[in-house]
């Protein structure tokens, strides 16, 4: 039983972790984080949180698990918060979207990653965002990644993982780099993509006859245009490395879908088509499992 | 009432077509038309038609209402196939999305544009294909685009458009060049991405992990990846001219969001995300329009 859970950022991802560990009886009190007033209050008013704070060092003083689930481009100041309470005993982890910025995050501040802070990953989310669109089951059958180091604590490990569990996630665990890349293919790149398109198409002058002629195929593959920007610009300035070169791959695939129909290459296209259509039933089938 | 409705392509679009058509009692008799044998017999068997023919110049023989849901590369065959039979006195019309492609079509084969062929879109859709996929209110709520030529028989356009209202469908009118401008922008487009994403992640070595460690969001951003490859092909070779443009324009938006996260741009990419997500919202609140 976890004593007193520290949240900071309590938004979607953040508010959700509390919510799920109030649900399941995981902890006794919940304290958050969060810069922005409202939410915090909010989240105060939900009863999502039992105590409010807008500094990290005093809430997170005490507390015996802290999770960050705050955008990844705000660890490194979180971290400096944190250093002056920085408890042995307690456990640390977070939810950031990308993985070897915030182990970066975390040598800049301690000069070496902390064995009891474990880098984690739910593997979740909404195009909802703020603390009011959270909640007690946004983990249940979702995908929760852990990319712990050589150094990180086995038990600080296995009772993060047991956390996880216990609010209904699949727990995995992977090399922090590797975790970078497999997720700049699976949702950095697509939302991304999704922005550039809804951005394109919003410039148009026939804007607005564009979109009132859109159907569901249109809401479903923009759906992800409407996360939260600061989010996402935090993820993608984080993972560059990763998205760039994949940025440059699928323009090739969409030059080559080009070029195809400016030489009616009707055998090659339905080809393609057809690949792309089996390679995402594989995807459904896997999901299934 | 229509006599005898004659469905040519009794797949998802041509059998909701019917469906609706029976579910609301506008016609009598339902004959269908496929080159599928298998499909033709699930819709005899499914109840959608009445009479099933694999020739278009038997099956519309007679018939007072003809329908054509075939891929829109087809149509010049199926022209072909129904002007022995031509009835001055019938209505005919169609479900492509294509629509300059289908009157180039229509003035291949007859000349000019017979002012009883009213073409029409249904702007409805699913990733699912064949006649077992097809419903009695696919077109429920969903929007009818006609684009009418000056010949356009004003008494067939004014039926077609009673049908459409009839299965609950929203109908307007709209020049056909500017139709097919409209869908390359919303619909082909993104169907072009979808394709390219899951090709290109397909085509990865560690494609099995990819697709396992996939969200919510992959799946909805994918979802029309898994639509028909030949119907597509058709769509996207009939209005390549249109494509084409976008995809390389599409190309520039992605490479200036790669050229930003290469320099780090950051209130340049907040301010390109944070416009994608209102234009979304303006997208949203005209669908609830």
């Amino acid at each position: 039983m976890i004593e007193r859970l520290c949240v900071i950022g309590v938004g979607l991802i953040g508010g959700s972790i509390a919510r799920s560990a109030r649900c399941k009886r995981l902890c006794r009190e919940i304290v958050g984080v969060d810069a922005d007033r409202a939410n915090l209050h909010k989240a105060l008013d939900l009863g999502v949180i039992d105590a409010a704070f807008t500094n990290a060092t005093e809430g997170a003083a005490g507390a015996d698990w802290v999770v960050i689930a705050t955008p990844v481009g705000a660890f490194e100041s979180v971290f400096e918060a944190l250093r002056p309470v920085w408890a042995e005993r307690a456990i640390y982890t977070d939810a950031g979207s990308t993985k070897q910025s915030v182990i970066e995050a975390a040598r800049t501040i301690f000069g070496q990653v902390p064995p009891n802070f474990v880098p984690a990953h739910p593997v979740a989310g909404a195009e909802r965002s703020g603390v009011e669109a959270a909640t007690d089951d946004l983990y249940q059958g979702k995908r929760v990644i852990l990319t712990p180091l050589p150094a990180t604590s086995y038990i600080a490990l296995k009772r993060v993982e047991a956390f996880w569990q216990a609010v209904g996630a699949k727990v995995s665990d992977m090399d922090p780099a590797h975790h970078d890349e497999v997720l700049a293919a699976t949702s950095h790149l697509p939302h991304v993509l999704a922005y550039a398109l809804v951005h394109m198409l919003g410039q148009k002058n026939a804007q607005q006859e564009i979109f009132q002629y859109a159907a569901g195929g249109f809401r479903d593959f923009t759906r992800i245009a409407s996360s939260d920007p600061k989010m996402w610009l935090d993820i993608c300035l984080a993972n560059r490395t990763q998205i760039v070169p994949l940025i440059a791959q699928l323009c090739d695939e969409l030059n080559a879908v080009a070029g195809m129909l400016d030489k009616r290459a009707t055998n090659d296209l339905l080809e393609f088509f057809a690949s792309a259509r089996n390679a995402r039933q594989q995807f459904l089938d896997q999901a299934e499992k």
